[in-house]
């Protein structure tokens, strides 16, 4: 069955709606700032913000699917989360409808697998971008290393097109509250241009001086900074060179641990971040790593027609 | 020359005065909130707080030497750094003098050394807390490790009475940044009764875990709460842990690095915050340490005796 349909890209801090044909193509896109962190859990408000967002989709038959954060504790209602390995089809066989003055919004599940030490490592959103990404590249499907980065960068490991593991770090929120809440950023100026060097200055010293932890490298930004040994307008470039280096360290060591140091490697997300992080990984000895963006119409549309919607 | 004096360990947020006896005892001590950071770098506002603090001690003629933040860029007067390895004379020699109503007040100056990926390292205080160590343990001088727990804490290697070298970790800022500002404090009640069980989990998934990257493992914070696998009122005990392990990972390794696995081994600060790290340290294979409170009034002795103030 090849359908079209309505997709929802649902996530904390804004909401996705789009137009898919019955190939898979965007048809129609439109974006909004009502994210589900912002709707207070309430059911109401999240059939509202469909209203004020897409009130000329309401019409039809196409079925709707949303993925994201629309999906948690805290959305239009709890999904539990789908434990891995799983493919379109398990996920789908966990998603749960609501209602929409009349009309079925189906929500996905979360992806739940077992992390470091046991502890669970969970992702919501993603693992339709990486469902995605097969779809728009069908030979990752067999075996892949998909690496997300962003707030909670995800590293992904599929396998015979299930999502069969993941780690998660928490880079992007680390360098947020670093920068406005940590001793860190009071030698940063406000606004600075780009230091590339700064930036590689921060991968070089996470891949070559590593193992004296992350919590001693933090605080080279200030002694450095102090020191003069890097201008205030890099200090910020640095910190982020700093812990995409760190993330590189850990993720890579998880890559070769699962078996995957010979499976493609794509970065998936906004091509700047995405070159960042093309760019560390080439300071890594890993040169010319792909990059795939706005992977969730894909997604999308493979749960939809291979989950059997 | 043994002498009667007047100490001021002056850190960021407070003040501490104390008389200090000929053989180094503490005769008075004061405290105020008056602490560098709060001063505006103006000369007249330090000044002005001795006048609060300790305005009949004035009189008289005993010398008066300072350690801490009081002698960085923002303090009464900038104290360069001394480059270790330094001792008592060495770090005296490089002290300033400032003018308080007539009294000379010498301030002491930070101490650098070489740290990881050439970064330098700094400490501004803690140079006066391991003297004193030194002061009150003297079997210490000739090799040791030493351990300052706090916001940014200090791994510290005596050899020859000398501070030989030393490494930063923000364990400290890091608990309380990612506890208020990250999405890991979400979950976390604002009290709570300690959680002994919950502080060892973190401690143990650090040491037999860390590979997988401190920003890995932060992750687990949340999903372990979101799980229901740690209860909400663990969860700071389980990020201190963590937290706390890390730096352990990271610091015995500098200390096998410095060749120190066979000197003595203190722990130097608030006698809470050092059990904490004695407990940690024991699930690491190192049951026992010893710790020392409140070693900066032996050690501003030291320093005013040995480096001939």
């Amino acid at each position: 069955m090849v359908m079209a349909m309505i997709g929802l890209d649902w996530g904390s801090s804004s909401l996705r709606a789009m137009r898919l044909g019955a190939g898979g193509e965007v048809l129609e896109l439109r974006q909004s700032a009502a994210g589900a962190s912002t709707l207070h859990g309430r059911a109401e408000e999240f059939a509202a913000a469909l209203d004020a967002l897409i009130p000329d989709w309401h019409e039809g038959s196409a079925p709707i699917l949303a993925c994201g954060m629309v999906g948690s504790q805290h959305g239009w209602r709890e999904v539990p989360y789908a434990d891995g390995p799983a493919d379109a089809g398990a996920l789908m066989r966990l998603s749960l409808a609501v209602d929409w003055r009349g009309r079925p919004v189906r929500l996905l599940p979360g992806l739940r697998c077992s992390g470091a030490a046991g502890a669970p490592d969970l992702m919501r959103g993603e693992e339709t971008q990486v469902l995605g990404a097969l779809q728009l590249e069908p030979t990752l499907a067999a075996q892949s290393c998909l690496v997300l980065p962003g707030t909670h960068s995800k590293w992904a490991q599929v396998q015979d097109g299930c999502v069969a593991g993941f780690a998660t770090q928490m880079t992007g929120e680390l360098f947020a509250v670093l920068r406005q809440h940590s001793v860190l950023g009071r030698l940063m100026p406000a606004e600075a241009d780009p230091s590339p060097e700064a930036f590689e200055q921060g991968v070089a010293a996470a891949r070559d001086h590593g193992e004296a932890g992350l919590p001693n490298q933090l605080f080279g930004v200030r002694s450095l900074g102090l020191a003069a040994r890097i201008v205030p307008e890099g200090l910020a470039d640095y910190l982020s060179g700093l812990l995409i280096g760190h993330e590189l360290r850990a993720g890579l060591a998880w890559r070769e641990a699962r078996g995957l140091n010979a499976a493609p490697l794509r970065l998936i997300g906004e091509p700047a971040l995405c070159e960042r992080y093309a760019h560390a990984l080439a300071l890594f000895g890993e040169p010319g790593s792909q990059a795939l963006s706005n992977t969730a119409p894909a997604g999308l549309w493979r749960l939809a027609n291979q989950g059997g919607l």
